[in-house]
């Protein structure tokens, strides 16, 4: 193992030659003129994937973009390794604000700067990289390897669900592997192993058959607007707590390791709540912030209109008010039963004099692979080893659907191996990627497999 | 008297002629294209005040339409009675649903169709003719009379404050006479004798200092739109009373004397709540649906918006939250103070995990002219008299800012004879004026001023 090491890094310059190559090509999935970009990015992925080693290499088309699918299964009885990565990236306005352009990657400061550094092409690259390591020093890889890399999750992977029911027997692994989120702080070995879910509801409350004068009407009809606020004020009670019956039986509690964990990362949630220029956080007493966002549920109105929305005064009780409201879940919450108790609940809140129409909006699983699950052990000391340093445990506040897709139709849990940091500008200008945490990463990623082969 | 009477009623079909000449005059005061037909119609009713034979008739020119001026002052030691009355109109549109064309004034089953029919060129001119019988019959009038007709009632009489401010000692007078309410059902005798005020304001809550991702930062911070929710639902307590300390300090009660009055109307909430399409009506516990909106103070959203309000989802936790909330008033609050203890409430439900931002937009002072006042008094014997009928005492739930204009200006209370009817399509296509109503308006106009000089 120590040869491949040496191998990553004396290659390093070269590895960020051909990520430069790879970052050239303007692959932004949801513009029609660049059509000809993805395929020609899928070929280029593919190709890295055939240089690296591989036995099989595909382009699979589909509706969409082009789905890049690579294996080498020479490891019998050893556990087989699913490498998910997207090569697509997000648009580049406001082109004004880029200090490099976009597609011309540019060196500064040990970053590189272009459109797709760090989401996802340069974290998607380095396990390309790993395996071509391991490949060309010892000849075999310690598990079994398969890349699935698509080229639509930044329009919201339409193809990737159906591509994946139909080859569920091609995908078939016991670990995903993706490096597609941050570490806590620059240089930190860090496991993302929760995401929270989503259920997504609209409530409308319609009173009156028409828009009335609130003069002439005022005190006779209950106004929408002040019903709905009165049902939304009741969604929490006075601890912060989401007072929906039902609401937390499901709810994986946090262990006392777990909060541990997080207490050791001494997040200050002054500077936190500095930066979001608020005088106070909020939310459910009993927890701390990390523990709020990352573990716990919550409910929040994202969306609330009725009546008159434009300037100054216009003297109406409105007929309807509709308010977009939340909830994001935690394991083992099902965002369906959650719909269907918020459901129940706000109908039980709406009184009489209005009537209600509810409509579920979205849905999306939580997912969770435990501190003791075998992947995440090997995941913890590969990077661990590479870092030379001790790892960190989070939790990802926010849901990442192919997590939950993978869990559902491949039955296999999710190992996040994130390189990247939250202050890389993704989806912005000036997006970049740290090229250290790229190095670091493709060691991360040949441990990562060894560890899995042992 | 009998004799005014009766030449009232002989030159019925006269009038009638006369009252089309002026709806054929399309006053739209909101038209840059109908300015000469404003001064036209200025010019049409100044001449028919000087043929009705009035002392003095002026037109004056304001930097919007001209306000037309006429007076009568030989009855020294007499009340001197101010009517006013607007001679411009609304627009026409929708113009493909009007039966006939909207300034071509149709005769059918008694109602005159035309545009200002009802509002207020035919409610306006009946005081006209009253005045013409009174001095053609009697060579006197039984009180002093001035006239005051504007031509911007129907754009929110921006002229008409400065012209009172400045011509308050040609206007003085001890009671302003007006025709542009409703009766409350045809062929009833009826006097609106209260208004209600306003006092509405918008309320802005800022949370974080931009809009958040609701999954990393769902837990973290105080969600302005779930804040705005739980504020409004603690502006009523549980029996829908406004729960606002001072809020009710002011507020003259219902008279017994009152209360019988509105429950002699045989008002049907069943009938008006099925006209709404609720399943029940809503409001201050204690009091019936007549008494809460025209005699009780409300408070009522009339509008709010916050984060994602498209189609769809968004998973949003916004950065603000507006509300656009307002109160009708009822005698004696003073919309001022009203706004002042809004204000003060709102910051103190107000948590400190987000700002807020409190603008006043608009305040209207609510009037009432007591049952008991003698211009009460006059008008009620007169019109039982023209009716033949026992008057009907309303209130109404809206503001008629001239109405407080006058109080404040002139300190003359408002005698608001309507003889329109709330089903005559006012502002609306097919405007009318029921021809019965216009003969008993100009004979209750006669009779009041005659009850005025005894």
């Amino acid at each position: 193992m120590d040869a491949v090491l040496k191998h990553i890094k004396n290659n390093h310059l070269l590895y960020i030659e051909e990520l430069k190559e790879l970052l050239r090509i303007p692959s932004i999935s949801t513009l029609e003129e660049n059509k000809g970009d993805m395929q020609r990015c899928a070929e280029y992925v593919a190709a890295k994937l055939s240089t690296a080693g591989l036995d099989r290499v595909d382009i699979f088309q589909t509706t969409g973009h082009p789905i890049v699918y690579g294996e080498w299964l020479g490891a019998p009885g050893k556990p087989t390794i699913l490498v998910y990565g997207h090569y697509d990236v997000q648009p580049v306005d406001p082109i004004d604000l880029w200090e490099s352009p976009p597609f011309e990657p540019t060196i500064k400061d040990g970053k590189i700067y272009a459109r797709g550094a760090t989401d996802d092409k340069g974290q998607m690259y380095m396990h390309i990289k790993s395996v071509e390591a391991l490949l060309k020093e010892t000849g075999k890889l310690p598990v079994n390897v398969k890349f699935l890399i698509e080229g639509e999750e930044e329009i919201g992977s339409p193809s990737l669900e159906p591509f994946i029911r139909a080859n569920a027997h091609l995908l078939k692994c016991d670990v995903v592997l993706i490096s597609d989120t941050s570490l806590y702080s620059p240089g930190v070995p860090t496991l993302t192993y929760g995401l929270r879910g989503l259920s997504y509801l609209e409530v409308e409350l319609i009173g009156p058959n028409r828009d009335l004068h609130s003069g002439t009407f005022g005190g006779a009809v209950a106004n929408p607007i002040n019903a709905l606020a009165r049902i939304i004020a009741q969604l929490h009670d006075k601890n912060g707590k989401v007072a929906i019956p039902g609401f937390y039986d499901d709810v994986l509690n946090l262990t006392s390791l777990e909060r541990k964990n997080f207490a050791r990362l001494k997040f200050s949630e002054k500077n936190y709540a500095k930066e979001l220029g608020v005088a106070e956080l909020q939310g459910e007493k009993g927890f701390s912030t990390l523990e709020r966002t990352w573990a716990r549920p919550t409910l929040d109105c994202n969306g609330i209109f009725g009546g008159w929305t434009g300037q100054g005064a216009k003297t109406v009780i409105p007929s309807k008010a509709t308010a977009k409201i939340s909830m994001r879940l935690v394991p083992n919450q099902d965002p369906k039963k959650i719909a269907k108790y918020f459901e129940k609940q706000i109908r039980q809140l709406t009184p009489k004099s209005v009537k209600i129409k509810v409509t579920s909006l979205h849905g999306a699983y939580p997912a969770i692979t435990p501190l003791g699950h075998p992947a995440t052990k090997a995941a913890t000391r590969a990077m661990e080893k590479a870092f030379g340093k001790k790892i960190v445990y989070m939790r990802e506040g926010g849901s990442i659907p192919i997590v939950a897709t993978f869990d559902k139709l491949l039955k296999a849990p999710s190992v996040l191996m994130g390189l990247g940091l939250n202050t890389e500008n993704l989806h912005s200008p000036n997006e970049h990627f740290n090229l250290t945490h790229f190095g670091l990463g493709i060691q991360s990623s040949a441990l990562f497999l060894e560890e899995m082969g042992k």
